[in-house]
């Protein structure tokens, strides 16, 4: 019996409990229960002790430790391989599982540390005013949410289903219960003994549920949320849970869906791109024997092609040899169980569709019994567009379906019949095509990948869903909308607007809003360490006068001989300036020279500037000042440095802002 | 009976209908029914007509239509105020309804105009990278959905609700049916015919059911979605509505929650914030009769403070006039109905508690009989803190309960028991309270608010929730989120990850895309008109070499002499330069020297820089090219003008970017 992770703890289950099988040989590899194991236990105890315990890390470290716990699991992922293979993957299926995991972890790793700040409070978007004077304002900010994931895996993805779960979780501060889908659960056990034993994440932050969820669901609360990758039914089910619906537990579903690729009218035979729609549709029908859930199962080409399109990909899917993944020559292992297997045959008898290659009973083999592992051939369909079946019926494994069609509009009036799709593609060179299709069938789509000569090396393909992006669809593929970067850390955490005075944001954000208090102490802050340097310590510089010979030299000596600058008669016809101004260049290049501190000192370098603004033109014999002021201090971990955002302010003599921007420098630590 | 506006028509329902009342008088008014009418035939016209009119505009022409609708409302308010009065309002409680309302469409209107795009695809968030090589890139894209927003709307807001709900949907492109709670619907329709009669809005974007929904949820559909405001009960039997979760069909509810007002331990008697508590729970209390889903339910007080706070709201309690809302002494109208009014004091049986104010039964009343019209005194009750009920019954209308609290820990304890709100606030100058309190309970809220003695005046006030901020909450409160600016629009639009390569992307999003084709023209990109001026057009200038000379005479003439432009010695020790190198404010100063077409011209102006970093030192006798490559271009609709953003790219003789930016331009147009 695979034992359950909960509480600290491997438990097993009581009874008989459910029995998994080799993919290939049909044995039985192991069973499943959690009979008298203490679920709701579980919940608690990963709100009690998990969650504080990544709460006190900052997002840096918490990215830290998925760097490291990617690292941990590349060094062991032959182990990983090996229980890989009796679900019926091939060495690269198995890669594709494995190392995709790893490399959301990573991805997550880089985001967290690049995007997130120091700290563990996002804040969101600009700083709402909500009063004219300024003494009223909002900023919304993001909090982790104090229960736990439930995170509900499905059975193609043993490994990449469970770790692109938990690291926008862990990334955002929220524990995580792992439940894998019963045919695979073998492999996903097997990752989570990894990451125990790797001993890098602190306790209770991930408990693993080896069998059914028994009353977990019952016991979630508001501040738990559930992501459920599976089939639509079951995420049905799941979404009108009394309890889930009852506290508005946050649900998320990605359901597989009838996923299209379309070929460009333009794409003729012969083209590179008739090629790569031949080829990417063998490939999708063939890794993970079409067990996706991004799979393309409705091919979409021009009427005058089909024949074309379906001898090309009859010709490639004959070079397939299907059996034993541990045979070298095998391109395409088995399906996931006997059951599996059943599942589709049953619903290519209910697409129908011309059979234009192989066979739903019959399959070649190498070094496996056809019948007692799991194997299936590929199977390519022709359907009518108007078939009802060819939209609405999925068969899990390697079969897609062509499909003619006659017109840009009526394609995209077909991907839409889908009634919603995790991924799309498009294969042609026409960049109106694209366009027209594109705009047209997202609504429909998580996911659109063009695909041309352009990036058909760089392509990383229809059916891999990436960190960075968004992945789920509407409709049909369940609603959701997992990862997409920063997105996937946001939907662990609550939104919160905070209003209040300037001070009080300050206070409360950590990062110093326009309006509070600027400290000016004795000690330029370019002389401070990262250590010292407080949010709102500010240097003043100036006043100093902008002459006509300041503004004919800047010219002169930078080429900007720009009229509104050098000609009184054209400045005056301007309709923002009405007279010769300053260079907004010079107006920065003046700012630096007055509030820079010269001589070597922890301030490194000024490495950018953000969202500068000129506000109010300067005229002649306008005197400069500049108010610089710590707004922001992100210490790098690993650096011996860290990052200092300044707000500058510089004033006309007036009190007129005539530019407003933020300074980034690098600041060096004290140690 | 009050019709229905379906399909471009008023249609009268059939059957006996259900009565409203005057909650003044108890007087019939009016009925509504829904019977004999075809609700999915609505639902269907709206995707048919009202998207496409709607789809064919760009945000910036439908947030002018939003202006222009509530110009058009504000001219008309006062025949909404008299319609209002009837449902126990105040006309100060009148304009909290209708002039807020208006106010959230002026505040799209202006959000739409300035932080939209120009067309109708919103582009979200940075082109990410998939490739090394730069070939293969993806961007995220919103594109509003094909259906129909449903909006059920409660009844304490029979104009703020629906224009609120409104706003962000016809500002992404998605057409509205509106449907109104009983109690009040005489009000929005009322609303509703002065928004028809307007012909402001293209045909098929506004429809109106009067009365039950009847079987208009079994026919959405996966573009379509429901927005949902009023009881958790309701909200519940919705979100587990078979079609609505067998589509996936998008769902958000806002509850009304138990709300807490927490007064800070400094805010002792006698302080300005110990007056503004008091001050603002009597507001909470009595501003349309405490029916608001965000008025304060839980006022949590030191304990040793309980006893004052009492008092000093029955005080302002005591000269609260309540009454019929036409006499201009009356401070507080009618509950919506008898009916709401047996619900409150249902309520307050339950809650059982000390009644520290008022009567649940006896009331005196100006101008009104108090039995025909739904009137109900302010009631203050007392709880103790670990009371189950004043953590979990609400009773919708003039009541608080004061609870006590004897740690900061234990305060945030209690506000979590709410099991999730929309609002709450803290009261306090202490901005170490405010902060571990703010994000302490943050995870349980949508909106926290901090008053003090800084932003008193200027506060919009606990129960105001504004189009800029999100306005909903975790569990209880329905798990939705509403307005938050442009998040609100974003909720009706789908959101696409695109993957392509350069190309394709600029094509689709119709902005330049780093890889994509550079257009250098025989014509300064400066001298081409707004209309004449694409995507992709640029100027190359330079090379131009920076020499010691350059570097030492910009430091003397700015006066930013800072040690790695001028100590060869301390520059060699600086990590990231190891020699002099040149300031970055001269490199982008000459880069605007070489791009510069000095005559006058449609490019009007500089105003601003975006997103400047410093990628590579540039070094003594560096030579320097500017490309720069228009990227984007907002024509204003309303101007003799629009914003083009160009993309400068400043590289070094070996090719690499010393350094990148965007430059911001007004450029006029043609005519």
């Amino acid at each position: 019996m695979i034992e359950s992770y909960l509480q600290g703890r491997w438990r097993a289950g009581t009874g008989e409990g459910r029995p998994m099988f080799d993919a290939v040989t049909g044995e039985e590899i192991d069973r499943l229960s959690t009979d008298g194991l203490d679920l709701a236990g579980a919940a608690a105890y990963a709100r009690a002790t998990g969650g504080p315990a990544l709460r006190d890390l900052s997002f840096h470290q918490r990215a830290s430790l998925l760097k490291a716990l990617a690292g941990h699991l590349r060094e062991h992922r032959e182990e990983l391989y090996a229980l890989s293979a009796r679900t019926g993957a091939t060495l690269g299926d198995s890669k594709f599982d494995v190392d995709g995991g790893i490399g959301v972890l990573q991805a997550y790793a880089s985001k967290g540390k690049r995007e997130l700040p120091a700290g563990s409070v996002l804040v969101e978007g600009d700083v709402e005013p909500l009063s004219k004077d300024g003494s009223f304002l909002a900023q919304h900010v993001l909090t982790p949410l104090r229960g736990v994931a439930v995170q509900v895996n499905a059975y193609n993805f043993p490994c990449w289903g469970p770790l692109e779960k938990l690291a926008p979780a862990l990334l955002a501060g929220v524990p995580t219960i792992i439940k894998p889908a019963t045919p695979t659960a073998f492999l996903t056990a097997g990752l989570v003994r990894l990451v125990v034993d790797s001993g890098l994440l602190p306790e209770g932050t991930v408990q693993f549920v080896s069998g059914s969820t028994g009353d977990l669901f019952d016991h979630l609360t508001e501040q738990d949320l559930v992501s459920f990758t599976g089939s639509a039914s079951t995420a049905r089910q799941l979404r009108t849970h009394p309890n889930l619906s009852a506290r508005a537990v946050r649900f998320t579903a990605e359901a597989d869906s009838l996923n299209c690729s379309i070929l460009g009218p333009d794409a003729v035979p012969g083209t590179p791109e008739f090629d790569l729609y031949v080829k990417q549709l063998v490939a999708e029908m063939t890794v993970k024997a079409g067990q996706k859930c991004t799979a393309i199962r409705r091919a979409f080409v021009p009427a005058e092609h089909q024949d074309a399109v379906a001898e090309a990909v009859a010709e490639r899917l004959r070079k397939v040899v299907v059996g034993n993944p541990a045979n070298p020559d095998v391109r395409m292992g088995a399906l996931a169980g006997l059951e599996q297997r059943e599942e589709v045959r049953r619903s290519l008898k209910a697409l129908g569709g011309r059979v234009l290659f192989g066979s739903p009973d019959q399959v070649d083999v190498v070094d496996a019994d056809a019948e007692r592992g799991a194997f299936l051939s590929p199977v390519l369909l022709a359907a009518e567009p108007d078939s009802a079946a060819v939209h609405e019926v999925e068969a899990f494994g390697p079969v897609s379906s062509l499909v003619p069609y006659t017109s840009t509009e009526q394609v995209i009036e077909l991907a839409a019949r889908g009634q919603g799709s995790l991924a799309g593609s498009v294969v042609t060179g026409d960049a109106d095509f694209a366009r027209e299709v594109v705009l047209g069938v997202a609504p429909w789509h998580g996911r659109l990948l063009v695909l041309d000569q352009a990036d058909a090396k760089s392509s990383t393909g229809h059916g891999s869903p990436m960190p960075q992006l968004v992945h789920g669809g509407p409709g049909r593929a369940g609603g959701g909308e997992e990862m997409g970067g920063i997105r996937g850390v946001k939907h662990h955490m609550q939104r919160t607007a905070v209003q209040g005075s300037p001070e009080m944001l300050t206070a409360i954000t950590g990062r110093w809003v326009p309006g509070s208090t600027r400290t000016v102490t004795d000690v330029h802050p370019f002389r401070k360490h990262l250590e010292e340097l407080r949010v709102g310590d500010t240097v003043v510089g100036g006043p100093r006068r902008v002459t006509l010979e300041d503004v004919e030299h800047f010219a002169e000596f930078t080429g900007d001989t720009f009229y509104a600058h050098m000609d009184a008669e054209a400045a005056a016809q301007n309709p923002f300036f009405g007279e010769r101004v300053a260079h907004g260049y010079l107006v920065v290049s003046f700012a630096a020279g007055l509030f820079v501190d010269p001589a070597p000192g922890p301030v490194l370098a000024n490495f950018g500037v953000d969202s500068l603004r000129f506000l109010t033109p300067v005229k002649f014999d306008d005197e400069l000042t500049i108010t610089l002021t710590a707004k922001q201090i992100t210490p790098r971990d690993t650096a011996a440095y860290g990052e200092v955002r300044w707000d500058a302010d510089v004033t006309n003599q007036h009190g007129d802002s005539v530019a407003r921007y933020d300074v980034l420098t690098l600041v060096a630590k004290q140690s």
